[in-house]
């Protein structure tokens, strides 16, 4: 048993069970060790974006972390935005760097760099191996550590040499650390700050936003009290029978619109709501003046359960009144924003997951399948566009029984369109559909926002895809995937209708253009 | 004019002509005032990966620093594998990253990040702005910053309020800095060290490998000393009438066989010799045993003109004989990378540019173009994977009336495919050839250098690229080139031929099994 061996039994030891890599010679031994942990399964990613996307995508279907396999400092770098939108998800992961052999380092060799520099960045829990033995305990410790609460990424750096050095020992099997519940009187003064205030709001971050707090948040709802849900929501069980919150507004000058009146503002498992953007004379903390804050619950505290407390403490109902399944009608006409979510609102099967990177065109989709079959959406917590594909990835290599969607706008897709390439070689129960509108749209909004007028030609040759366009029926079909451009609503309905009938990878180009 | 006119203005005041981008919203109104900066070309790149690539090639072929443009601490993180290849290359260039107006910067909005903390692992200088009058200053800073010497990447941190404000006066003109000349001394000592050598070398760093370096190492080479350049050069000028030094080997136990007996080595514009990676029981430090080694000329110190003095020095010709046109016989046969380097060798046309991202696929272009026309050859300095497209992207900016050349494996083109959208848009005269072995061959032989034996099949998933075979012709034809795949040898030498003999982009995928 080498550092390798004793480092992937641990992992497996302590729950891990997928490995998403893209290894480079310092990792070979990591590799080898790989077909003598048969509980871990190995998904080769062609670009490190993909590989931290489909960690994210795991760990928050599986609510335990995959590892993950970067090569060297350049390796973890590339996937530094998909880690980024995992660390805003509060997502469990453990990262395995590689590096060079602990006597190499000093030699400054070409691929050498500061890992622990970059790493710290968007991890919660950093270390560097020195031995094969340490390197054993800091895996049981990475796991433990990635669970938080709350979650995030956990780095481990193991350098080569840790890796082929004969192991004495595995690490241990660590307990997960749970939430920290909130107190009653905490619960007691936020149910009297209620019943005090004239127009109270309750926002819930991710963490509030699961089936046990959306079903608490239904209760609270139906006493009168308005939930609100951050923009961005790493995980949410959606669809018919499931209460749905109302969505914080991105923009903030239309938030603030929607909160006007607000005196109360009650924070479950999240923290004071602010714009995603400055811009010029335009609010940057939404919070309504004179609006009280409270705190409910802290991200890393038990939301849910505090959530379910102060339904009891309003006296709220048992349990609100289910919305019952309400299906869209058939879409006709051009395919638009609209008519795809009408499509996927229709015809999404039960438990189906949304790995939703849709940008401007997906609040068609939001608004059609709150009434669809159940479903969960994960969100893009962070911002950083290309997460669509390889979250789907994750997601599909967590729950292989559930259909997997994968929305996406063609900018946000070109990111990372390496992903589809593990789509096919895993044959993963994925629909990935392509809004090309062969234009940033959302860049085109923020212009002008920017009070810049009309964009010159400089300008508008940055926000514009059009020249030449994508085409995503060739991407799709260069990476092993099979694929179909619908450019009315009729055809997509029916080419999607299908997907959703099948098993297996699809890509579905929505011409909206 | 605000502080993004104050900044770009500055940039073009200071020699400033290209700008690669993939911007958000925070960089709107750096987007906008591109349009009133006429003398900066703005190129679009779907991926930031494309972008540092670029501007890597941009600047080892325009010797002048391109300016990026990132989004945030994301944005920026997903270009650091090619911002690591530009900083082992010395490369000068400019990277402006947008960032939080000052003031939203305490709210930590989804997409906050430590950008400074990214930004230094692969910078030489790194400031934020802290007004629009300070962000033109540090605009002015940052180019000069950029030459070093050596010259590296100047990351200016551009918050979104500090590019909308009004900004009252430009940064200024600053000088170019220029590297400090070798003593009298050090060149002395090290002829005199050379006479009493039986088994000289002298090896050659990026700074030396230029054009007046390698006529002064080709002196020094016809006086009896052999001289060996790093395995890998930023830019090195080869062909007919050019000397071309040896090659320091990629593989530990081979370079000190090719040394053996060397009893001193002098270093040119480089440092010790160390191995890319450590092995158990290999050699790290590629100098043998007992030979004495002495610094000519550090990095950052002018290499070209020690090497011109040690020629003096030592008495040698005054000219090296040149060595003639010697064009490859036409190929037949299967495509392999020994025929494709035979076709490239023919039909390369008079200073052709050379990105090369072949691993193993290379050899056979870098022997049989030794004596072909003229050609400058980019080097994988840094050894992460995904520079040849994005490079080729910045070389054809940069040389407008130069054929590119971009050499792939289809394991490192996979990286940043992304880029060949931007070769079609800006109808770049780029010919990109992917070696298609369906492998990452480079590992395959790296695994077996671990000693593990055969791959067992975990392993063998994770170096296969196999299943499915990326299509190269459907992904070029899906981000708008032409392509083609040539399965022999003849076919890939008239396609080439054609693509030499025509301007415009093209891609060919070399079927190489």
């Amino acid at each position: 048993m080498n550092g390798a061996d004793a480092v992937l039994q641990t992992l497996a030891d302590n729950g891990v069970r997928a490995c998403f890599a893209n290894p480079g010679t310092s990792e070979m031994q990591f590799v080898a060790a790989l077909d003598r942990e048969p509980r871990i399964r190995p998904v080769l990613c062609l670009f490190e974006g993909v590989v931290s996307g489909a960690a994210d995508g795991y760990g928050r279907m599986a609510g335990n972390p995959a590892v993950t396999l970067f090569h060297l400092g350049p390796g973890y770098g590339n996937g530094i935005a998909n880690s980024h939108n995992a660390r805003r998800a509060f997502t469990p992961i453990v990262n395995v760097i590689g590096d060079h052999a602990t006597y190499h380092q000093k030699n400054d060799a070409p691929l050498g760099s500061d890992i622990q520099g970059l790493a710290k960045v968007n991890s919660r829990w950093v270390k560097s191996a020195k031995s094969a033995d340490d390197a054993a305990d800091l895996a049981a410790e990475a796991v433990q550590a990635s669970f938080g609460p709350p979650g995030g990424s956990a780095s481990l750096i193991l350098p080569a040499d840790c890796a082929w050095s004969p192991a004495s020992r595995l690490g241990g099997v660590l307990t997960r650390p749970s939430r920290m519940s909130v107190s009653g009187d905490v619960v007691d003064a936020a149910a009297k700050a209620v019943r005090d205030a004239k127009k109270p709001v309750v926002l819930m971050g991710s963490s509030a936003c699961r089936e046990a707090g959306l079903e608490a948040a239904g209760r609270i709802a139906a006493s009168g009290v308005r939930m609100i849900a951050d923009t961005f929501i790493a995980r949410q069980p959606r669809g018919a029978g499931r209460f749905s919150p109302d969505k914080m507004q991105y923009f903030g000058e239309a938030a603030l619109k929607d909160l006007e009146g607000v005196d109360l503002m009650l924070l479950a498992g999240t923290k004071e709501p602010v714009a995603f953007f400055a811009y010029p004379d335009a609010p940057t903390v939404l919070v309504p003046d004179g609006c009280r804050q409270l705190t409910l619950a802290e991200p890393h505290e038990d939301a849910e359960g505090a959530l379910a407390a102060l339904a009891d403490a309003l006296g709220a109902p048992s349990a609100a009144a289910p919305n019952a399944l309400n299906l869209p009608d058939a879409p006709s006409g051009p395919v638009d924003a609209r008519s795809v979510g009408a499509s996927i609102g229709r015809h999404m099967p039960d438990e189906a997951i949304i790995s939703d990177d849709s940008v401007t065109s997906g609040m068609g989709t939001v608004m059609q399948t709150r009434d669809a079959r159940r479903h969960d959406w994960l969100g893009l917590t962070g911002g950083a566009i290309g997460q669509g594909i390889p979250a789907a990835v994750g997601a599909a290599v967590a729950c292989p029984n559930r259909k997997v969607l994968s929305l996406n706008g063609d900018g946000a897709a070109a990111y990372t369109a390496q992903g589809l390439w593990t789509i096919a070689r895993e044959n993963l129960d994925v629909c990935v559909v392509i809004f090309a509108n062969h234009v940033y749209r959302i860049l085109s909004v923020e212009y002008m926002r920017t009070g810049s007028g009309d964009p010159g030609p400089a300008a508008a040759s940055l926000l514009d895809l059009g020249n030449p366009r994508m085409d995503w029926v060739s991407i799709a079909k260069g990476f092993g995937l099979p694929a179909e451009r619908c450019e009315t609503a009729e055809r997509f309905d029916a080419v999607f209708e299908s997907a959703m009938a099948n098993k297996g990878p699809m890509l579905i180009e929505a011409a909206l253009a």
